[in-house]
């Protein structure tokens, strides 16, 4: 085949990842995560108060995700009023993938704020958003236990998560902006360290696609999860 | 195994399905669809103008998605200021699933408006919405051609959605809202007629899953999406 | 006079006027009323807090009022940020017709919701709200009674709806969409079925009107309002 | 009777009425009308547009009613994001009344603009602002002739407003904040100087009331009405 | 120098200035403070309820500015769902500089509420709600005090404020909006009857301006203020 | 004088400022800048749509600040539907000083927009935001001059900006979270290299002040200005 990707990767191979941790110093977890030239700040802050349908023993999650004005090479406007159907969509898939990897009643009658602010974008800014999310809510732990406000640690299991797609037919991993643009198929795939499903989201966005397609597609995703799992870990080493 | 549906159907059963058509008498199509107790009424009406993004050489396809405050046995308040981020996502999931069958060439600059109204709500609204929805828009594409407004369909693909889940560890199809909120996880599968997929949106609601359930739900997704496909034709010759 | 009414019905006559009760299953009252092609569902709902204003001691009735995008011929956009003011003059007139038939003492403290949701929209609207409005809350009362909430009914008059007004110089009742729009005055009056005045509300849309004109109107309204009380009564039996 | 009004009027009398032209002196009609203890700015401006319904060839006349904070014992917090539906159907009222005695050709293709600020609020502001508001445009129909921007006068006729009631059983003029609050019925009239209607809005606030009760009141407002008419003649004079 | 001031004003001459106190008979304060065409009502009202960050030992003053539609020549729209940056910055002022003159122990546990209203605007309207409300809030301290709910005065200094500015290489006192529309620099200075300095707000708005030009203004400022401060005390002789 | 700053440093002694340039690589002009713990992400944009007011012969410079919710130890909500007062005050702060040195003829139809998103909060972010939005936009003008989009360069002074305060009577410069929320006045100055004022704006927090201490305080602030005149002009040699 003769398409070649822009940087010049092979179709499975995801883009280098870089998690920079304690990037600011008033969260108790605060990661900059990099995928190619995918840059976000994860920052995560805990509050006192739970929303009234989680009851008063246990905890809850929440995710909010923004674009910074100068993501992106035409200026974004900042989304007041209302925010764009795009982005509470991804808001809410962030908060459920990293939720699920939570022990409510462990975590106790708290709420976590995650906040993924991009402040550059070249696709696959709500994956970026859950792996690097994942590492940050990780220190925020370690921080509660350091309080000794929590005993046990309430993560559960290790989660990532990567989008592939098709592009000119073929099966392509971890997009950046301009083959997110031009591929057929988007599948964003969020998994844990063990290989179980946490939510699986493919689109046809030019071409429908066939069962045989799903599965290529779910194979090379499961691959690259289990890099930016490894990926995680190392992080967490430094 | 011992576990009964709420209305002893069984599994793979999906509930009784019916189409009115014309429910309304100003909407070019207008489609009240019943899935068991679920009750949508979908209208589609034609706009003369495009989104700029889409240029004027061709159409689009917007869908507005919207609970009646009577249609739960708590009364849903209306959403005014923001739509909520579950209502962004269901909407959106419908607009991209109808697009997905339209050639937008075909039916020149005009946009096609989805309304689905929630009438009564006991689970599976988004997927009856589509499929449902599929419906109503070919009585609007009728409708253009009776009018000499289009020459050829600009429908490519006949489409319909359904939801399964995995519910105290069994493969269930189509759930009830009861089913629906004690299931550990949530597919809905958006399909064409001739088995291709437009959309899979498969999520750990309390358990994570593993790749072979995926499978098992995707088999059970497909055989019911076939039933609403036929369900779907013989609405169209009454 | 050579003028001839749309549908042939004489000047004074009022169109077809059905109930369907029961039309959704989980509000304790609902009622499609349709008045020609004028379709409204009305439902009611109980919520057990009451306004600052209303004190601990009694109960209070909320109306709102809302076109369904395809409820004309050219699609409604939905009301959000803020409701029009025609949406907040309707609603509030449905809200004080209901709530000078409640005894708020009787029904003990609590809030009746009453949802007006326009599916098909042929002038009349309002006055077809309030009379069928005033059949789903007798369901609704039923319903409070049956659970065993309240002892006696707080309904203490029955209430119906006209509009009436002056075409082509006519006084005419109950006016079609096409009527409504070439009429010089335009006049609702809500009754009580012992013929005293709940709203008497007149507007010259085109020209002024005497006060032998406002007695003409005053009276057809009477004997239009006679009859859709005994309609109402009519749709109790069935 | 024994029942006494606070100010000693007898039932039918209205409140002194007094205009201040020129109030401010930017706009073209600048009116400080008072009814009592009610105060009410009322100024005019003209924009160059119309709204794109009126088209092309004529004007449009719109109202804007709001209270200042310090206008009542209680302060008012100011309506912003969405003004309550009471502000919305008076200022509704205010612009049809208004509306109804302009020659919109006559005007040309612009929009005249009423503000009415209420000062200092005892009742009957809604009243006292079409009064007001009617004086004002005089004013400034009489500068935009001045100017030479019309030739003819597009005022068609003369129109003030006032609001009955029915108090302890009997039917009293002009209400001040107290007795409003106690009346059964409330009944606001706007009538042009040859004693046409233009609106009757009447409504059972406690007590619904009888055709014979309605008669009456529309007497003592018609000869409330006539001296309005009076009233605002003379203040063209000074 | 040969430039003339459109009212023929000295240099480093005030505006007349004048307090109708008692302005409207509902509020505590209420005051028409005029400077020249410049015409502000200022209302003051009294909550029992503070703000939160305030705590429950002590009380608060919060400011509203806004201006009516015909305070200039042409119609300024009201400001609704988010007022502009400009009215933000101005409340912000008027607030600060009052709240500097309150002993908030001494007033108790309640909030202060000053509204300024701009009724005519010709320039200086921030200063002169300051000047003006000053008066209001004089009035209504005295109405507390005769109410017997407070007994000593929380007021501790007086306040006034002027606008000076450069215009034509002048330094110029108290501009009108001409004046003010071609100055170069724009200063604003609130300033205790002591000669303390509660604000200093200058603006480079064509030009910058020199460390000894600066000293200019503040000069000049200082002599209006103390000119300001005798009317005030002069209008409550009245 | 035994009061000692939290960081050790002299009472007129500035923090370490740095300035990373290209922070981000899809903004003409990015800066990362750092007073002290304070760190702010400057990124310029340009649009080829100019304000109304401004006519079609020159640009404009609109500013917008934020915090993200991360930059504090207690997490910030976003500031949605309205900006607060403050962001308002100083977004426009930030605009006015840099148009100040921009030559909008020379500019010519264009609008540079800045964003100011503070990544950590500690004191001083506006004057931050100032004098780290220049360098910004010096590189944004550079590659507006690279593309050929303008010839010669539209910047004719260069900028910088300071908080000075009073702290337990002391003046004190670059006044950090801790110092700011006990100092008794707060003084921000914005000062071009050549020593001339931009913009001046002094408040009293807790105390008045003398005409004295103002001096005081603007000689400490131009020492201040002139350093970071200086470490601005070194970044740029990098």
């Amino acid at each position: 085949m003769t398409w070649q990707r822009p940087d010049g990767r092979s179709l499975t191979a995801i883009r280098p990842v870089t998690f920079e941790r304690f990037f600011t110093k008033f969260s108790p977890g605060s990661v900059l995560v990099k995928c190619g030239d995918t840059q976000i700040l994860c920052t995560v802050s805990f509050e006192d108060e739970v929303p009234t349908f989680v009851g008063s023993q246990q905890g809850w999650l929440k995710a909010e995700y923004r674009f910074l004005p100068g993501a992106t090479p035409r200026r974004q406007e900042r989304e007041r009023e209302k925010i764009s159907g795009r982005t509470a969509e991804i808001q809410r898939l962030i908060g459920r993938s990293l939720r699920s990897v939570v022990d409510f009643e462990q975590l106790g009658s708290r709420t976590i704020r995650i906040d993924a602010d991009v402040l550059q974008a070249d696709g696959g800014t709500r994956t970026a958003a859950i792996t690097g999310g994942y590492v940050a809510l990780q220190d925020a732990v370690d921080w509660l236990q350091a309080k000794g406000l929590i005993e046990g640690s309430p993560l559960i299991a290790q989660v990532a998560a990567i989008s592939v797609g098709i592009v000119q037919g073929s099966v392509v991993a971890d997009l950046c902006y301009l083959e997110d643009s031009q591929a057929d198929v988007d599948l964003n795939v969020v998994m844990t360290a063990t290989g179980q499903f946490v939510e699986v989201q493919g689109t046809a966005e030019k071409q429908t696609f066939s069962p045989e397609q799903l599965q290529d597609m779910l194979n090379v995703a499961h691959q690259g999860i289990q890099q930016l799992i490894t990926l995680q870990q190392q992080a967490r080493l430094d």
